[in-house]
Formats: structure tokens, sequence, C-alpha cells
């Protein structure tokens, strides 16, 4: 696998999900996530109240490209046993976002302060498991070579909704050629867990991109002359979806910083 | 399987690949094999002299896309029980091209009088399994709904030469929207038999399509603002190489009146 910008400014960086884990407890890694324990599946988090779980499970249910659940666990229950033993939902990711109605109230590097006893966490696939696939494949992906943030778009495709959630569908964009859109596709159909194939190439304005070189979040792209845009559903949408509604309270990962889990990206291969 | 225009004009229309050969073979089935058989693979044909079979065979091993070959028979036989257990190539076409150093000599409806101790026969897939597998998926295939031919281009793609074969790759194209052209790719990648996945999507300048209005074979496309070109390699690329070498003796299927086989489509599905 290409080492990433986060590989090569160290060679302490864990290698494993649960020495990823535990350097992020022990406050030794604060930073993005990207190139941490090469291999293993990252994770986007939404922890809510048990009152809106069941809505955001069918909710995740209902649209699986964006929202692909990993693990979704018990009221109060801080642990994800089927993504790491010792994995503490409070302490093992290194920033968090804190919402109270749809209000950011902190950003802290651990929540056991704010931990409830009717708190759900849900933990989702992320792009980082297949782009993993597609590097290993020889794929350039421009906004890695680049050190950027992969752009991402506010489509006019909605979700299906669930109760109190709904709202558009986010995808992220990678530029590529035509033979590598193809390749693409095959690659990360392999991978329903973490987002699965592209729900879209080439034409942006069908989607209701109006500039592509605008994203609604990331970086603006660069694009090449022989490349085409290729997009794919992404982890931000029920992040979008949940802000959208306010909830009363809620908290998210920091972007960027993942969960990092036990689970290796080619367990989630389906052949 | 949506009913093609073949089989709506008829009920007598043969159900096997075994009922289509006898039909044809007994002058009852003239006319193009699309519809015939549903669910049977068909195949083009190209019967060369044995000087030129290794070569041949080479380069459909060394162009598998353009080239999947099917079965290729043993020097003299006019047979290809993997393929048929009564097939014969002699009358088991409804009718034959027959070339004498690149010139086109007859066009016989049996090559019984044509046929030599030293002709091998070579069975190719061809696009009717994956066009089968799309519309069974409900995807539309513009060329079917108007009873066009698909259109075919020579591009700027090279095949790999072996022997005295070499030449461009020409491809076929069907229009889709990008969500179906998501959809073909993973479709048409379980049938590497029959062409497989697409070769290219969008920009057909890029392998060299000047104007996609103005095909090199088959009917200009009729595509609508929503879709893309999705190209796939195409049988008439062994065909159109082996013209360019000008063999001393060739015979070739006319078109659209295909080799019906005994085999399933669905047994070349890979996954």
């Amino acid at each position: 696998m290409p080492a990433t910008a986060q590989q090569r400014q160290t060679s302490a960086v864990p290698q494993t999900g649960e020495a990823a884990r535990r350097a992020i407890r022990r406050g030794d890694w604060t930073g993005p996530t990207s190139g941490l324990a090469p291999g293993y599946v990252q994770g986007n988090l939404a922890i809510l109240p048990a009152a809106l779980a069941s809505d955001f499970m069918r909710f995740c249910q209902l649209n699986p490209k964006p929202c692909p659940l990993l693990a979704a666990g018990a009221p109060g229950d801080p642990h994800l046993p089927s993504l790491g033993n010792d994995l503490d939902i409070r302490t093992d990711v290194c920033r968090y976002k804190v919402y109270r109605n749809g209000e950011l109230i902190d950003e802290p590097d651990d929540i056991t302060e704010h931990w409830r006893d009717d708190l759900v966490i849900f933990a989702l696939g992320c792009s980082f498991s297949f782009e993993d696939a597609l590097l290993q494949d020889g794929i350039e992906l421009r906004h890695i070579t680049n050190r950027t943030t992969v752009p991402m778009y506010r489509t006019s495709i909605q979700t299906t909704p669930a109760g109190p959630f709904h709202g558009p569908l986010v995808v992220s964009m990678r530029p590529l050629k035509p033979a590598d859109a193809i390749r693409a596709v095959q690659i990360t159909t392999r991978f329903p867990a973490v987002h699965g194939a592209p729900v879209h190439l080439g034409m942006p304005e069908l989607i209701g991109i109006k500039d592509i070189m605008k994203p609604d979040w990331g970086d603006p792209p660069d694009m090449h002359s022989d490349e085409m845009p290729v997009f794919w559903a992404c982890g931000v949408t029920p992040q979008s979806v949940v802000m959208t509604m306010k909830p009363e309270f809620c908290i998210t990962h920091y972007p960027g910083r993942m969960l990092v889990t036990d689970r290796k990206n080619s367990e989630f291969a389906i052949m």
C-alpha cells in the first residue's frame, strides 16, 4: 500500500487497530487517522440518544450506500466488542464534536464527561477502506497525491427518510481516467460495507452539482482533461442529516479523526 | 427476458440451442439469430487454415476482451462437441461469408463444399450474452428498443499482435444513464467469456473516436442528453484483423447470423 503523508511522518505509526486505539487513548496520537493501522477498517462515528436510535438505525438500513452500518451499541454501553475487544468509545477517538440542539458545544479529546446512560453508538463504514483497495490496485487518487481533502457535494438525490431523519445524499468525488473508473466500479463493488460502488459518474449536473470546482465540503478538485468525475455516497450524508434535524444531543468524530477498529478491510470484501 | 423483434414475429421460435441449429440445418430458419434460443450462448465464427491457427489462437489469448475464445476445433474437424453434441459447423449457421486472399467469394447457407481437411473452427463469445443479462436487469438497450444495429467504432487502442494478426480494437457502444453504466459494469464483469466489462466510457475522443454519430459499422446511435456512451470490446475486432491480413482462405458467419450453442449464458457467469 502506498505510504500516506501520515505514515511518512514517523516510523512509530501504530500498525494495528488495537495499537492505534491505545496510542489515541494515551494521547500519543492526536492527528488525522489516515494512514494509521494500514489495512484496518476505520469508521465514521455518530452517538445519539436512545429515543432516536431506532429511527436512525432504520435510516441506515434504508440508505446503505451513504450509511453502511458497521456496528451499533446497546443503550448506555460505550463498548463495541464486534469492532475491538477493548474498544471504549469515550476515549478511543482523537477528537469529537459534541452538539446540543444542533449547536456545537464542545470539541473534546475524551467524552467521558459527556457520556449518558441512554447514548447509542453507531459506527459507519468510511471511504478509507475502499481507497485502500483502489491504491493497492495502482489507481491514483488525486486528493491523496495532493494531500488535500476529497471534495464532497450535496446532491439533488434524496435519501429515503426514516422518522425525523431525511435530507439530500452527499457524495465524495475522485477524478479518474475512464478505464480506471471502470476498474474502480469493479473494486468498490466488492466493499458494500464501506459505501460500495459509485452512485454516479460523469455529468455532475444530472445529480444537482452546478459547479464541480465548488464542493460543499473539502478542497476543489484537481481534475485532468482525460479524467471524469466519479461519485461515491459519502459518510458526511448521515452527519448532514443529523445536523439538519438538530437532535437534543449528539456526538460525532472530528473530521479526519476516525474510529480505528480491529477489523481488516479485506474481511469486508464480498468476494 | 424482454421479447425481441424476432421472438414476437412467430410463436415457432426454437427455444433451445439444439432446436435452433436443427431449424437452421433444415433451412427453416434463415434470418438473424437474435432472440433465437433465449438464454443460450451465441458465438462469432472464424474458420482459418491450420497454418494460421496457432497464431490466431495466441492472438485470442492475448486479446481476451475482443476475442473471448469459447472453443477451437481440431484441424479438419467440423464439430465442436463442447458447444453442442450434434454441432456440424458446415450446416449449422444460417449464412456464411467465404474469403479467398481477403476477397469475398461466396455467401452460402452451407459450407460443405468449401470444407477442407486443414480448416480450424474458432467460436468466440458475442455481445448477445451480456445484452441478455443487461435486459434481464431492466437496463434499456437503445439499439434493441429501436431495432437498429449497435454502432461500432475502430479505436486508437491497438490489439496485442500475434504473428500476422494485428490491428486496432473495435468497440460497440451503448448509451446509458450514469447509474445504469455503473450497473452495466457490475453485470458484464461477471461475463468475461463474452467480452466482459466495458473498456471505456464517456469521452469518445480519448480512444480515437472523432464523431460518435458516425460509427464505422452499424447504425448511428440514438443518445439522450442524460446518457453517456459506454464502450465494450467487440467481436468485429478479430474479423477486422483477419480481413486486414488477407489470409489465403477464411470463412466467417454472416453478420447477425451467429452460431447458436447448447451452452447457457448463465454457465459463463463467474459468480
